[in-house]
């Protein structure tokens, strides 16, 4: 069975626990207390290096990095298209995710509503705050004309992307006029073995 | 023939220049100045509305993201593994890339190097300086026992890794102390078809 080494309110390790749950792929959770700074013991160190949250083992081997992790667990599924362009958009969307919106959506409710640090970086947030609606109007674009991110279904894509952004307002992000993120979040939440992030 | 909308001088352009020329795929060029915001206009914003460069032409299809462009290229090649987990790795190593190396070393040399502008981030750059360093750290630490990357074969993730890391010197990077970096360098550019950043 894997191991999820992971903190539960960080959306890229819920990223993990949703496809897994979706797929049907038994996992044990481990608890990893970031704020305590526990993925920067020499431990945690020893599964990867780079001390951060999720960690995936499988076997006697550990994967970190939420998308890696996702693909792993998606190949040959129904959360993967087949045609190889399309498996490249995917990429396309995951790399964009953990470039252009993560570092901005995600860091924002980390400082705000997890670790409670937000007055120690109010320069970061309003340059971050920029990027990260500048990164919502990217995908609401793309959402108004498309079902769902790649290939007209619901994908790995979309776990990657829904992680922060149906909690973006947590970090004080207005998602109010972005009515095709609306649809898309909805649609998500209606997919068969859907689970939230606290129960999941 | 792919056509590849690009920057010369950005590490991101370069990687699929090698790659491409690697693997005897012919390609045009077509220069990107990002230094005139031709990233931003509305011709470009239909090719991707994110604003950046490279995109992959490939048909008459757009492909951004220069990790997933990679992905896109070198399926089925020697350039990566078959092994399920050891793509699951090469992407371990793409999600570092793209997260904790290039929003640094990239983003400083840019800076520095690129656009002349070092003076107006000296706060940013005294940060990213440091999480520089551990990125190239973490790669140091796995090249010891590692000879390339992934799966003890040259693949697109050192490709990726490469594009930033053998020109960290232009942003102030000194490499001088990792030597299993050095040795990793050395490797890639002794591979069958490399061609460097300025002549490719």
């Amino acid at each position: 069975m894997h191991t999820l080494y992971q903190f539960q309110s960080s959306g890229n390790c819920y990223k993990l626990r949703l496809a897994m749950h979706q797929l049907g792929i038994p996992f044990h959770k481990v608890e990893v207390d970031i704020l305590q700074k526990q993925s920067r013991t020499p431990e945690f160190l020893a599964m990867n290096p780079n001390g951060r949250i999720p960690v995936l083992k499988v076997g006697e081997r550990y994967l970190p990095e939420s998308n890696a992790a996702l693909w792993y667990l998606a190949q040959g599924s129904a959360l993967m298209p087949t045609d190889s362009f399309a498996q490249a958009q995917l990429l396309q969307w995951m790399f964009f995710e953990q470039y252009s919106h993560e570092p901005n959506i995600a860091t924002i409710r980390y400082w705000v509503h997890i670790a409670n640090t937000a007055d120690q970086f109010e320069q970061e947030i309003e340059a971050k705050r920029k990027a990260g609606y500048a990164a919502l109007r990217v995908m609401d674009t793309h959402l108004a004309g498309n079902p769902y991110l790649v290939a007209g279904q619901y994908s790995i894509a979309d776990i990657a992307l829904y992680a922060y952004t149906h909690v973006a307002a947590e970090g004080g992000f207005d998602l109010s006029s972005f009515t095709h993120i609306a649809r898309w979040l909805s649609d998500i939440e209606a997919q068969p073995g859907y689970i939230n992030m606290a129960n999941s």
